[in-house]
């Protein structure tokens, strides 16, 4: 993955992989039946997390509001980003150039999907603000969090709560400091 | 430009630019020396507008608070990176494998340093909230305002000033409707 994710999954010969990994072609391919096998293999490892995170905030049950789930989701999604860096960088790189990749692009639809459906509940009940269409809030709160995968360092300055409370607290509450009159 | 984003730039070759172009190699070669030369044609594109955006931001001057020329160049980039989305597309996927790269991740760096500036300048001045890091947010904002190129289509739902005040409004205002309390 983190070859695919530094040279271009495109770009990358089974050869390539082979010289990274200190093993033979045919060693290689003892496990797996190609590139695309492997490349499968690791979106299927960000979209099975993500996937159950979002099926679980998507769930309705007793006690609990579409905004509190939409907290829970953003927050869990961080923590899936940064356990799971590589393949979900990779799985954000996809553009549906073969069987494989759009067959990826379309479980990301559906948690695009369930994610839009949750905001627009939200708006619903009444919890968050209705000038700004659900559709794009969501596309622009989970770019935000798809963002990390770009700069996210495990070992940097911020650990994941830090950085799941900063997203949550701008925005759902905003960085403008109530109360302040600019001049 | 597009060649390079839907292919990845290392897997696209100057035979397939000269098919997609309808051009002959010998023709595309009587104008750039080669690949990486289009290739920071394409990112100098990109680099020079946001440059100048971020310049005329951090410049401080009579009668502008930080927070006004913060939300200023939240507006301006997302102008720009709609105007020229192929090129900033491909300067946000950039990795640093060529000299051209690298140079290129050089001047986003200093765009970074001037928004994360710009951003402290906000707190210190009052307007902002002091509860979460600076360069976090700066990181984050501009995370939110670079996923357009991943999903905007001008001829889609959003028109420019939707989607800049959009950003906005969520980034300092937030979601969460005043007043309301979640049961």
């Amino acid at each position: 993955m983190e070859l695919f994710n530094r040279r271009g999954y495109d770009a990358t010969s089974m050869g390539d992989l082979a010289k990274e990994l200190g093993l033979t072609k045919p060693a290689i391919y003892h496990h797996v039946a190609g590139k695309e096998q492997l490349l499968s293999l690791a979106l299927d490892d960000a979209l099975d997390e993500l996937t159950a995170v979002v099926a679980e905030a998507s769930r309705e049950r007793a006690g609990t509001t579409a905004h509190e789930r939409l907290r829970e989701v953003v927050r869990r999604s961080v923590e899936v980003l940064v356990a799971h860096q590589p393949s979900v960088t990779l799985l954000l790189r996809v553009r549906g150039n073969s069987p494989v990749e759009l067959a990826a692009l379309e479980r990301r639809r559906w948690l695009d999907d369930r994610l839009a459906a949750l905001v627009a509940d939200a708006v619903k009940e009444g919890a968050l603000r209705d000038d700004v269409p659900p559709a794009l809030v969501s596309r622009l709160l989970f770019g935000m969090v798809n963002s990390l995968v770009e700069w996210y360092r495990a070992d940097g300055a911020y650990d994941t709560a830090t950085v799941a409370g900063a997203i949550t607290t701008m925005a759902f509450d905003g960085l403008a400091r109530h109360g302040f009159q600019a001049s």
